[in-house]
């Protein structure tokens, strides 16, 4: 009995410690616990006002206090009534000037909340984290023309390390809708037109942004948006409904997203917010369960876009109210809000969802288990603080020569006749004109302060030494009051110049988010002054400052040169400059197709063989076809050799090729390879890329590349959506353009 | 013994005699079985060959002497190189003058060929016969205009009577695809934008041909086609891929077809050209066997469209050849070809199809009978013969008349400022011009000798007794050399006159089957004329001779009368004279919306309400809404009343309201009730047409109408793609157009 009682004794001694302990040094503290462990110890503690908190998401003015665009200082009035005992998901729009304001709310946030679940900081950096003075690269669309996802991983890494370094632990993007609707304003975000090279760069940015581990200090969550097919809204219009059948999404739209889930390990969705035939995407279980999670194995959290939740009530109106929107959100496989609804009404509308039945607490778990996992995976329990030393290697020397490199490789040189670029030597006085040669626009999602190097300024910084620049505004694009005298002046220096440089393109109010445009055409005014200057006789040189392909019929027709310089970034106009002067060689190469008009839309070289686009008023073909681009050299395809010319289905295919530069100078040629299923039991596109190489080739040099084509580019969705290679012969065609085939073998595949 | 013996021997000769009785009477002779015995018994005792036989399609050269587009004499020697002992199964494209042509042909079949099956003539018939001297109607977009479908059932009555008194037995439409797509060339043969409006009149001109039972001897097989969703060819390039979810599909684009089949009882259906997320409609389970046969219960036979087998192999590229496109598309569902192989290509690959076990034999006789049971049903083995004297009564004065009213019931008056319209007693000197004023062109599928009333020549007839009539071309649709010249003299005979008519609209080149547009714009010669008239200051009225939407947005901004007379078939010149005048009050109303620019497209009235049409550079709205068309009298609406203010999910809901002419003419306003469902689990459009009244109203006559609507009115397709309706609020909209909504009511739907 004695012995009995002792152990009894020391027993309820050990219970007693470990409840103890355990409340003191809970599992989900203890950072040698798995996450998985330290994920459900936590859940297993929390209330469900605890875990609603984690779904929410709180804006930066809510939190601090903030100057214009930046949080310059921390409350703890502000913060107090914002964050009660029961914590606080996320933030957003915050962008602190110093990290320590950051660190003083996820102080606040372990200390003074029950659990100490750290807060995470969402932001935005689609091409530059949008924080004040950061690197700002050029537009998705441009850094898609420089068909090099390598690059694209690199600036990847440097948008993480700039925002990780202000504490933020997620960037919103990249976006990986296909831009196959120049209407859309959103063009500019996409990286083009194609899932093949979609995928390679939302990819690249991906492991960019998310570096080797999350827990890096170098290292932020990526967000892949807007999921899913949100960049073919109807009639161009933002937000419409995409009309398209399972096949082509998943053929088309889901590539990017499915690589960079699989691949990529993206932790982050943003479900978009239009609807697909009637089912609001944020509803959509088959998207963000079946697909997403199901077959792709995606172990992140979703994001609602701003306002999609709200819109299932407002706008698509499939739900009478907060409650049954939030119900059904949730149990589609959303994780958390951004900014829907006001914290009370996020929080009352759940609890009351789970009070009426139509939530259950395994949903909400397994929605706030995907948020508390990154939260451990960031390494937010255990090492909460951003270091603050560390902000010297803010836009620093080598992220700021990565924003020029990025630019001076997507820039395209869609025309080059007479030999008219590059200047060097050829002219002595040079017009620049155009009121868009003085933009400092960055491009949309960036910081809205950031200033450019506008392309005048890049044009005098970099060939003022060595010519004679004359600026004339040309046009306005504010007003058409004085345009008749505006063109007078810069036909009179036209006159007296060897050379116009005329930057023409896209007024800022009218391209980016929510600018959807029912015409491609320049405005009158630009088309004028531009036939103006032409009808003076001086060469000209037309660049291109806009975000989504425009109606350029007349100028292509007159003006022997044009260069499409999109947003190129923080260094814009040295990189025009660079490619004007001839100091760099062009080689970027259009991510999408540039139709002839808005009639021929939508207009994307992967069609299917029976996309004719006949019309009895215009010509069939694109403007300038998809993977277009010139250089000052020259390069000649020869010599493709396939490894065999039989494979099995299982199999991977080795094509080789000789590329050569003709010309006398050296350059970057973009060696594209497009694949035709020639007959396949669902209809395929006319061509798919599926492979390309950017080689970099000495004058007269010859290189032979050779490209892997693995058993999946030959895949296709068959009539029962079985994902397979079909036996049978398909085409490899080499091209300098997806218009500009230059060689062709066939392949058997067979069984 | 003996008994026994005489037992056999009586047996015998009763074997022997039913034998003979048999074959010299099977019973698919006999009048007296049922209709599927007839066609059991004959399919038992047919080859392959004859099978084969009875699923191809002839064309009129081949088997008759033409002179140009008719039939114009029988020969013996063609019909016997083309029909050997094995039959035939269709002829078309053949219109004999005499219908004797057709009679003989006939006779052959049923005594040259083994089984005596007779052969069925098939035919265009869009908007009257195609044959010579035929009464031609309004094209199918006017027709819609008129919101009558009693009108398009009357019409369809007579286009089978002069169809079938010439021995016809199937008419080619009509054509149900909603036209979503200006830019498509075929609008002109849709009924419209609207799933509704196509479905009453769709089935009305179904119900009108077949008439009360296919062996009438004025009644032809309906063919509705192009089954399925083949108006929304990607870019509105014709037989491009249509992109739809399954959803949009069934609520909107099957609808019209489900009608056809369902209450018409269509027997016929075309399959399209193109394809359906990667699966050619000709090759399509889903649509030709699981929606059309299983679900439906059609009971006729599907033919393939001109050529739209051998674009399975040529263009589709889903089959390698002859032989698998046949057996993919049997297997499909698909009973005959339409030209598309040499008869002897397409009798070799059914056989080697079923040689080589692609194709079962219970599938060629499931293919073979429904094509039979048609030939059975219509009347050819017992009455194959047509009777030559009732010819009398084609093209007669009846008919005529009915062109006529149709015409006069179905044009628009889309705008009439400053009551500049109607003519009468207002104007002494007139002005007509325009090259397209002296069209005579009668509108796609129609025959092509065919004339019409033009425009000039109408109003010379009507007009010429009381004013004075001066026609200048004004513009030429051929060339554009002498443009200034023919403006100049324009202007000249304007500025002499009190009222200046214009016709503008499309040069026929442009319109029409694979006469797609990448613009809506007018020629920039019919627009300069109208501006340098407009200029004169002259009064204006434009009217419109199109097939399909135009831009007009300088044209509605300045002409202050705008008449849409689409192409108003035999009696145009006529009925617009008569409109102009004020002889007819007008009463048609748009079946589709007129965009302000191709860059909206699509743009239809019932979309979801996320499709908001936003964009920077041009207005949400569309120039003229769908169901929108004045009148020379004012009407108002009020006093809506709902039989109840709450409905159970099976019930009906009635809906009453009065209409007041307000003004000092007798005239007929079409009352459009519309639909929304307010909230839904699937997003639903902003409003559904689900009824409209047609009303005469002398001046100051208020009439109070009602609208019975059938619970199929409220249904959606929720997402488990069930078709039912959920309880909830609906909105009951009354208005004068889409855009002109005059009374709102709310309904309750309870469980």
């Amino acid at each position: 009995m004695i012995k009995s009682k002792k152990a009894i004794f020391i027993g309820l001694l050990l219970m007693l410690y470990g409840c103890t302990y355990n409340t003191l040094n809970p599992i989900y503290k203890d950072a040698s616990q798995s996450v998985d462990s330290r994920v459900a110890d936590l859940i297993s503690k929390m209330t469900l006002q605890e875990k609603i908190k984690q779904m929410d998401m709180y804006w930066g003015k809510e939190v601090a206090i903030m100057k214009g665009h930046d949080a310059i200082k921390f409350s703890e009035e502000k913060i107090s009534q914002m964050m009660d005992s029961s914590g606080m998901g996320s933030i957003h729009d915050f962008y602190p000037l110093d990290p320590n304001i950051g660190n003083q709310i996820q102080k606040y946030a372990l200390e003074k909340t029950r659990l100490g679940i750290p807060v995470m900081f969402i932001e935005e950096g689609l091409h530059g984290y949008s924080g004040k003075n950061s690197t700002t690269f050029p537009v998705p669309l441009q850094l898609a023309s420089a068909w090099d996802s390598t690059l694209v991983k690199k600036i990847g890494r440097v948008i993480a390390s700039e925002s990780r370094m202000h504490g933020i632990h997620m960037i919103l993007g990249p976006v990986l809708g296909l831009a196959r609707d120049p209407r859309w304003g959103r063009v500019e975000e996409t990286f083009g037109e194609d899932p093949y090279l979609t995928a390679l760069n939302g990819t690249a940015m991906v492991m960019g942004l998310q570096g080797d581990t999350l827990s890096n200090d170098n290292a932020v969550i990526a967000e892949p948006k807007h999921f899913a097919i949100h960049s073919i809204p109807e009639a161009g219009s933002n937000i419409a409904p995409a009309y398209i059948g399972e096949r082509e999404a998943r053929s088309s739209f889901l590539v990017p997203f499915e690589m960079a889930v699989r691949k990529g390990k993206a932790k982050g969705i943003m479900a978009a917010y239009h609807e697909l035939d009637g089912v609001p995407c944020v509803f959509n279980k088959w998207l963000l369960k079946s697909v997403l999670r199901d077959e792709w194995g995606f172990k992140g959290f979703v994001l609602s876009d701003l306002g999609a939740i709200r819109m299932t009530i407002e706008n698509h109106k499939v739900v009478k109210d907060t409650v049954e929107a939030l119900a059904n959100t949730l149990n589609a496989g959303l994780n958390m809000q951004f900014y829907d609804f006001k914290h009370e009404s996020f929080m009352d509308a759940i609890v009351q969802a789970v009070d009426q039945g139509l939530l259950d607490m395994e949903t909400i778990d397994d929605a706030v288990g995907d948020i508390l996992r990154l939260k451990f995976e960031l390494g937010l329990f255990d090492n909460p603080y951003v270091k603050v030393n560390n902000n010297s290697d803010f836009h620093n020397k080598k992220h700021q020569y990565l924003a020029l490199e990025a630019a001076q490789k997507s820039i395209v040189l869609l025309k080059n006749e007479k030999g008219i670029l590059p200047i060097s030597g050829k002219y002595e006085n040079i017009a620049i004109i155009g009121d868009l040669a003085t933009s400092t626009y960055p491009g949309g999602y960036s910081n809205p302060d950031k200033k450019t190097i506008s392309i005048l300024e890049g044009l005098k910084q970099r060939l003022a030494t060595s010519k004679s620049i004359q600026y004339e505004k040309g046009y306005s694009l504010k007003d058409t009051l004085d345009s008749e005298k505006l063109k007078t002046s810069a036909v009179k220096v036209s006159q007296a110049s060897d050379l116009a440089i005329v930057v023409i393109g896209e007024n800022i109010e009218k391209v980016g988010e929510g600018k959807d445009r029912s015409d491609l055409e320049l405005d009158s005014n630009q088309l004028e002054l531009l036939k103006a200057v032409y009808g003076t006789g001086t060469p000209v040189v037309a660049i291109l400052f806009n975000g989504r392909p425009l109606g350029l019929n007349w100028v292509d027709e007159h003006i022997p040169s044009i260069v499409e310089s999109w947003f190129s970034g923080e260094k814009n106009g040295l990189a025009v400059a660079d490619v004007l002067s001839g100091t760099v060689n062009p080689s970027g190469k259009l991510p999408i197709s540039f139709p002839r008009s808005v009639g021929q839309l939508p207009f994307y070289y992967n069609h299917k063989p029976s996309s004719k686009h006949n019309y009895v008023d215009i010509d069939n073909t694109p403007l300038y076809s998809f993977g277009h681009g010139l250089s000052y050299t020259t390069y000649a395809y020869s010599n493709l050799r396939l490894s065999s010319s039989e494979i099995g289905i299982e199999d991977s295919l080795t094509v080789k090729m000789t590329i050569t530069n003709t010309g006398s100078r050296s350059g970057e040629e973009v060696v594209q390879v497009y694949l035709n299923d020639m007959i396949s039991s669902v209809t395929t596109p006319v061509k798919s890329l599926c492979g390309f190489k950017k080689v970099f080739l000495e004058p007269k040099e010859s290189k032979s590349i050779s490209f892997q084509l693995h058993n999946e580019a030959f895949r296709l969705w068959n009539q029962e959506m079985k994902h397979l290679v079909e036996p049978g012969t398909f085409q490899i065609m080499i091209g300098s353009s997806a218009g500009d085939i230059r060689l062709i073998k066939n392949i058997e595949i067979k069984k």
